[in-house]
C-alpha cells in the first residue's frame, strides 16, 4: 500500500484514513443525544453508523484552494445513521477532521425530506472505496515497476497526465477528481453513479424482486484483484479502505488496479508513397484505472482509460452470472433457457457515469454538431445543382432542451465547449462520444422509474449544483416508489446552461437476452459500453505530437 | 515469407503466386485476338491487361470439396483488360491453373452490360493482396515466434482456430475463407468490400472530385508494415504478391500481420464471496490479422480478431491525413479550420463488409430478437399489474423485410440461425453486433447514390450468388452514374431467405468533422467501427470453458 507523503492539495479529495475513520466513529459514539450502538451486532431497533465516507467539500471552495491559493476547505466526514429509534435513516455531516467537533444533520437538505428505515437488513449496499495515496507518489511507482518489467521507460509517455489523480476516491464507485492533461484541468469530476438492471420474468421471485434489486447500484463488493486476469500482472495493485456496516475500517488489499496497456493498435499513423515516401506513427499506450464490483451475481468491470491525445475513457464491461429461474410454463417469453430446467432472464443493463468535465474553467456551454445534405449551386455550372454535405452546429441554452433521450435521434457531436477559442477561431472543447447498447428503459408512468429517471437519457446536461452530487442515492434501493433522489427533478427547473458550470450525466448499457454461451460466465465480448472524452478544438494541434515514442522513418 | 506446403484443401482460396501470375500473363499475351500491349508503358489506345487475380471458385463446388470429398474445382484467374481499342474494360475468367488453356469474357455475365473505359488513367484502384501461406504452416510459426518472445505457450489457447486459415486473400481488401472454430465452419467468408467517403465543400476541386475518389474503396496500397508500431514487434509478418498496373507480379514485404494480443481485460471472471468464496477467471487473449490501406492521404487499419469464445470480429480504424481546402468566404459551413489558411471539410467514412456465415451448413435463416414492457397481471396481486420485460423474437422471410435501414429503428439482436437447436431446444445462431457512428448516406435521388447503394443498410440479407460476389466493383470509380454493380439490385427481387444461404452485409463508420487535432493525423481512437460475430445458442455453453489458461482460486 501506498503512503500518504507531500503535496497537501490531494487531501482536498482523498478520502478518510483508518485513523480518521476511527475519530468520526468515536465522535458518533460519543454523542449521548444520538444514542448510537458500539456493538456491530445491534438490532434494529438501535441506532447503528452503517456507513462512514469523505463529505465533499463544495467545489467553488475546492476550486479556490485549488486555483486561487485560498485556504484549504474543512475536511469532514458523511456519516449515515440507521436510527432504529425512529425508524429513520440520517446523514450527517461531521468535521473538522482531523479532531471533530460537530455533526450536522443534513438528510432534509439533501433530500428534501425524511428517509424512512424500510428494513435494516441491507444485503448489498453502496460501496466506498478510499484511496490513500498521492498521484505523484502512485505515477512514480508505476514508472519504475514498468521501466523493470519492460525495456522501455514509459513516464514520458504518460507525462501530460502526470497531475492527474490529484484526488482519487469511490463512493457510489470509483471516481476521479481534477483531471488534468498537461497541467490544464479538464474535468474536475468523472465518477459511476449507478448500475441498474430491470428482468423479465413470470415468476414471482425475479418480477419485482430482481427488479428492485438491480436497481442499486454498483454495489460494495470491491475485492482483490486477480494478478494476471483481471489485470496485468505488472500493475501496480491498490488497497482501499471502507466503513460500512462493519465498526471498524476495513482494509481491503489490491482492489484497484493501475496499468499501462499497448492497445495492439496505433494510435496514429500515415505512410505515403504519393511525395515522400515517408512514414509516421506512434503506438497507442493508454493508462487504465480499474476496479472489478461483484455484486452478488454480476461482475461489472470498471475502466478510467487516459490517451497520448488528451481523451478519457469512462467504460464498463459486465461478466458473471447471469440472474435465472427455474424454467416454468411460459418463461420462453422471458428468456431462453441455459441450462437444465434453467432460464436466464432477458433483462437489461443501464450505467450511468457523472462528467463534470470544466473546459478552461467552469463557464461552459453544451454545443451539438452533425451533417446534413443541402441543394447547393454548382458553381461552374449554373442552374446545375448537387447535394453536399453541410456542418450544422447549434448551442443548446436550457437543460430540457439539453437533454438527449435514449431512443430518439440525437445529434452526432456532443461538446462541452469553453467561448475560448483555439489557434484557429475556433471554440475550444470536449467531445462526448457514447458507445452504448441499451435495451428499452422502464416506461415513465411506472412509480418505480421515478428511482432511475436518469436512464431516460443517453445524456443529460445539468447546471452544476453541490446539492446534486449524484444521480442515485445509498438509500434509492429502499424507497423506489418514493426516492431520495429522483434525476428527471434536477433538469425539470429547466435552467438556463449557457455559461455556466455543466455537468454531462452519460447513459450506457446494453440489452442482455441470455443464451447457452452465458454459462458458466457472460463474456466481456460486446458486453459493454462507455463513453469518450475527446479534445476537439481544444488544442491548436494533435497533442501526442509532443510524444517521444512517436516514429518517423524516411526510407531511401 | 511463409511457403506453400502439404494440404491441398488450402488451394480453393489461396492467391496465385508469382509463377501462376506469369503464366496467365503469358497466355494472354499469346493470344493473337486480343492483342495486348506487353509494354508496361502501353498507350491508352492500346490493349492492357491492368490486373490478375484468383478467381474463386463456385461456392457449391467448393463445399462439395471441403465437405463431400468431390473432387478440387479447376483453379482460376480473373484478368481485367482495359481494351484501348474497344473503348471497354473487359473481365475473362483464364484457366486452368498451372497451364492455362482457356479464357472466357464474363463481363456482361458479371456487369450485365459493357463497362466503358472513361479513363485510362486509373490513379487509384482497387488492391489485390495476395497470401501464399497455408494456415497450419502459419499458426505453427506463430506458436513458436509466441513461445520464443514470452513465457507462456499460447497455441493452446488459440487451439479452437487451428484450422481457420484455410483460404485467405485479399482483392478488395482483406478476407478470410472458411472460418472453422472447434473445427466447425462458423462462416464461408468474411470480407472487405468497400470503403466511401462523401465531402462537403464549397471549393470546385472538392465537390466532386473528391466525391468520386473517395468512393473508390479500400484503395491497393498495402505497403510494409511497421514494426512495433503498426503492429506488435514480434508479430508474423506476410508478404503479399500483386498483379496490378504493372507487367510483373510484385512482392510487398511485410504487408500483413499475425499476433496474438492480450486485450489487458478479462474475457470472463467472477468472484463470489457469498456463497463459497471462489474465483475463476480467463484472460482475454486473442488472435489479430491486421492489414493497413493508405490510399492517397487516409490510412485504414484493417483488424479481424478471433477470441477465445467463438466471436469474430471485423475491425476498422482511420487515420492518416484529412482530406483539406483553402479557406474561402463560406468555407465554414463545409468544416473547421484547421491550421493556416485550412479548412478540414467534414465527410463521412461508411465501411461495408461481406460476411458470409455459415452457421451448420449454408441452409439458414435471418432472426431478429429484441425486448418489449408488456402489461402483466401479477400472480399474487389479482388486478394489480406491472410493466414487465417480453423477449420478442421474429423470423425475417425475404430481403426486403430483412434490409435493416441506417437511422431507422433496428432490432437490438441480428442473428443467422440454422434451424438445428442446441441442446435447450433453441435455434443455434451468430449473432451480428454492429457498432457504427456513421453520418447520413447521400439521399437515394443522387445519381451517384446507386454506386454506394449499400450504405443504405447497417445490415442487409441477401440470398447467395456467385454473381453478387462483392457490392461494389473495381470499375465503380469509372462509373458512378451507372455502376457495374448496384448493391439495391441484390434485394430488389426480394427473394426468399428462409433456409437459404444467406449473406450479411454489415455497413459501419463514422462521421467526421475535423478539428484541430486532426492535424498532424487523424487518431484512431474513436475514429473506428466494425461488427462481431457472436456465438448465441449455437453452443450448449460458453466454449472457453476449455481453454487451459482459466484461472480457478479457492481461497480457503
Ligand atoms: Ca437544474
Ligand atoms: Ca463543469
Ligand atoms: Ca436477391
Ligand atoms: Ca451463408
Ligand atoms: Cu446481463
Ligand atoms: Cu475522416
Amino acid at each position: 500500500a501506498l503512503k500518504r507523503k507531500g503535496d497537501s492539495s490531494s487531501l482536498v479529495f482523498a478520502d478518510l484514513t483508518a485513523d480518521e475513520y476511527r475519530q468520526v466513529r468515536d465522535y458518533m459514539w460519543n454523542q449521548p443525544a444520538l444514542d448510537i450502538a458500539r456493538d456491530s451486532h445491534a438490532k434494529p431497533s438501535e441506532n447503528f453508523i452503517f456507513m462512514i465516507d469523505l463529505q465533499l467539500p463544495r467545489k467553488a471552495d475546492a476550486l479556490r484552494f485549488l486555483d486561487k491559493g485560498a485556504a484549504k476547505p474543512e475536511r469532514n466526514a458523511r456519516v449515515v445513521v440507521f436510527h432504529g429509534t425512529l425508524g429513520q435513516i440520517k446523514e450527517y455531516v461531521v468535521g473538522p477532521l482531523p479532531i471533530p467537533t460537530y455533526h450536522t444533520d443534513v438528510t432534509r437538505i439533501k433530500y428534501k425530506a425524511d428517509v424512512p428505515l424500510s428494513s435494516r437488513t441491507v444485503t448489498i449496499g453502496e460501496y466506498s472505496l478510499l484511496f490513500n495515496f498521492l498521484g505523484r507518489e502512485l505515477f512514480g511507482k508505476l514508472d519504475k515497476i514498468l521501466k523493470e518489467s519492460f525495456d522501455i521507460g514509459t513516464g514520458k509517455a504518460l507525462l501530460p497526465y502526470e497531475a492527474m489523480p490529484r484526488g482519487i476516491r469511490s463512493s457510489t464507485g470509483m471516481r476521479v477528481f481534477d483531471i488534468r492533461f498537461k497541467g490544464e484541468r479538464i474535468a474536475y469530476e468523472l465518477s459511476v453513479q449507478e448500475a441498474m438492471s430491470v428482468y423479465g420474468s413470470n415468476t414471482p421471485g425475479l418480477i419485482l424482486t430482481k427488479f428492485l434489486d438491480a436497481s442499486i447500484g454498483i454495489g460494495r463488493f470491491a475485492h482483490e484483484l486477480a494478478r494476471g486476469v483481471d489485470c496485468p500482472y505488472n500493475a501496480v495493485y491498490v488497497d482501499t479502505v471502507r466503513y460500512i456496516d462493519i465498526t471498524e475500517p476495513k482494509t481491503f488489499k489490491n482492489s484497484i488496479c493501475i496499468f499501462e496497456h499497448d492497445t495492439g493498435r496505433p494510435l496514429r499513423r500515415h505512410f505515403s508513397d504519393f511525395f515522400s515516401n515517408s512514414y509516421g506513427g506512434l503506438a497507442n499506450s493508454v493508462l487504465v484505472f480499474r476496479t472489478i464490483t461483484a455484486i452478488g451475481n454480476y461482475d461489472y468491470i470498471w475502466d478510467f482509460i487516459f490517451y497520448q491525445s488528451g481523451s478519457v475513457e469512462a467504460k464498463v464491461h459486465a461478466t458473471g452470472y447471469i440472474s435465472s429461474s427455474y424454467k416454468i410454463h411460459g418463461s420462453l417469453k422471458y428468456g431462453h433457457q441455459v441450462a437444465e430446467n434453467t432460464i436466464g432472464n432477458i433483462h437489461t443493463h443501464f450505467i450511468n457515469f457523472k462528467v463534470d468535465l470544466d473546459v478552461l474553467g467552469v463557464k461552459n456551454m453544451f454545443q451539438v454538431k452533425d451533417m446534413t445534405f443541402k441543394e447547393v449551386e454548382l458553381p461552374w455550372l449554373p442552374g446545375q445543382t448537387a447535394k453536399v454535405p453541410h456542418l450544422v452546429e447549434k448551442t443548446l441554452r436550457t437543460e430540457k432542451e439539453a437533454a438527449q433521450r435514449n431512443g430518439e435521434k440525437i445529434p452526432r457531436y456532443l461538446h462541452i465547449a469553453s467561448n475560448q477559442t483555439n489557434r484557429w477561431g475556433h471554440q475550444r472543447s470536449y467531445r462526448l462520444q457514447v458507445i452504448s447498447f441499451t435495451g428499452e428503459h422502464l416506461p415513465e408512468g411506472v412509480p418505480e422509474e421515478k428511482s432511475m429517471s436518469w436512464a431516460r437519457y443517453k445524456v443529460a446536461i445539468t447546471k452544476h449544483k453541490d446539492e446534486e452530487e449524484s444521480s442515485t442515492s445509498l438509500h434509492s434501493q429502499n424507497g423506489m416508489l418514493n426516492p431520495p433522489v429522483d434525476f428527471s427533478t434536477f433538469i425539470d427547473d429547466n435552467e438556463n446552461i449557457m455559461e455556466q458550470d455543466l455537468v454531462a450525466w452519460v447513459t450506457t448499457g446494453f440489452l442482455h437476452i441470455p443464451h447457452a454461451e452465458d454459462i458458466p460466465n457472460t463474456v466481456t465480448v460486446g458486453n459493454g459500453g462507455g463513453v469518450i472524452l475527446r479534445p476537439h478544438n481544444y488544442f491548436d494541434q494533435d497533442p501526442s505530437v509532443d510524444s517521444p515514442d512517436a516514429a518517423y522513418i524516411h526510407p531511401t
